[in-house]
């Protein structure tokens, strides 16, 4: 993690799972970041309590409300960044909110599809216009030509279940919307890529791993069971994030830094 | 075509463009299907008319109304085509019907990527559900283990520019919730294909080629327009379908026959 100097970063869907952990690590970073912005749907509701107590304890945390299916959430959510960033940028933007419903293909619905969709791949596209402000100043903070997460970068948490090359665990989690959401997603990433290259911002797509989290475990089938923990998972994704170049933008990686096939 | 012998077919969006070419192509054929059922929005309206004079002259053509976003509407027509066809059950299903809106990344709104998603993603989905105990008594009317375009399949109308990989013509059309729809697209394709494997239909993903049809002709730059009639596409499409077998089902491929990266 040498290599990682953020300034700012804000993780959505941190109240939990991926999404704490990785504010956890921001935190305890030997150079932490000047702003760790933790976005959440309920920031006063019983599912954010490890974050209200972290925030009490870290006053380079901010606990930030954002529904990222609501377009004027996530509006007000950048004025209020913002505002506290003064006149600086954000360097990291984490779409890690996310969600997943169980659906073998004979049972997917109209509702459901759309759902996800929106949660998982639309969320994202909103979260990455409405900060792009925010994210070019930081790149403009941040002189010299090479992308990097230390400049500006937008990482977009999918799933090695969005490979459409390489389909996995077909026979035991079919989840239709969610595979289309993450491959959607992976298309996005790579417009990102292309469409703000020019403003300086590196765009991945991520996968963390099969992780013991609340979603990991609903993949639990009794014989498989998640084999990584949160630390593994977060631990993993910083040191690839710490080692991203120009040439990686808009590329499919792992926790562990391999290159997934689309 | 020598290979292609279909009982019968559905293709949607069938009053214009390259669903009508497909119509036009299958009745003409040296052995035509016993039912060709052309899908539309609106078989009234003034855009079928030309749909409507050819039911007027080929009596094994029948126009059913469908809107690929409304189940209840796609309940509906499942049950008209059951109808028709007595007993036997349904050859081809050819997703055909897609839309685009002509958006760059940063003018890409929630309402426009789930309007593009719901057609273009969900409505296939929603189709192959629907008319999967059809196209099952369909192989079941024609034994043998292998899969064909003249025992049962769903052909999903994609496109190139849904390939993540090999993402083109980004310079001059984004249009990024269309690119979406499409890698989404060619992911439930994948996932139809090892789902209804057991079924005995066969699955692919089709890139009908840069075609001069309303939609074609938006991409037109004024340098760059489509080179493809209608004719053409069709033409080069019905000889990949009457090419393809068991080692196919699960692919993206284009007019052309070649196999296109994910």
């Amino acid at each position: 993690m040498a290599g990682l100097r953020v300034h700012s970063v804000l993780v959505t869907g941190a109240n939990r799972g991926i999404g704490l952990g990785l504010v956890q690590h921001f935190l305890g970073m030997p150079n932490p970041p000047q702003w760790v912005f933790a976005a959440c749907r309920a920031p006063t509701g019983q599912r954010a309590q490890e974050l209200r107590h972290l925030a009490s304890k870290h006053c380079n945390l901010v606990i930030i409300p954002l529904e990222v299916t609501d377009p004027a959430s996530i509006k007000a959510a950048a004025a209020q960044v913002g505002e506290h960033l003064g006149g600086s940028g954000l360097t990291l933007l984490i779409n890690n909110a996310g969600m997943v419903i169980l659906n073998a293909l004979d049972n997917e619905t109209l509702e459901d599809m759309a759902c996800v969709y929106t949660t998982n791949t639309i969320g994202p596209l909103l979260m990455g216009q409405e900060f792009l402000p925010l994210l070019k100043k930081a790149d403009q903070g941040r002189p010299g030509p090479a992308l990097s997460c230390s400049k500006a970068a937008i990482i977009n948490m999918s799933s090695y279940t969005g490979s459409i090359e390489d389909l996995n665990l077909f026979d035991t989690a079919q989840i239709v919307s969610y595979r289309c959401s993450k491959a959607a997603l992976n298309m996005l990433t790579k417009c990102q890529s292309l469409r703000y290259k020019e403003d300086g911002i590196l765009c991945i797509a991520l996968h963390p791993g099969w992780v013991q989290t609340d979603m990991g475990n609903m993949g639990d089938t009794g014989s498989q069971k998640p084999p990584l923990t949160v630390d593994e998972s977060v631990q993993g994704m910083l040191k690839v994030l710490s080692s991203l170049s120009e040439k990686d933008t808009g590329t499919f990686l792992s926790w562990e830094g391999k290159v997934i096939p689309w």
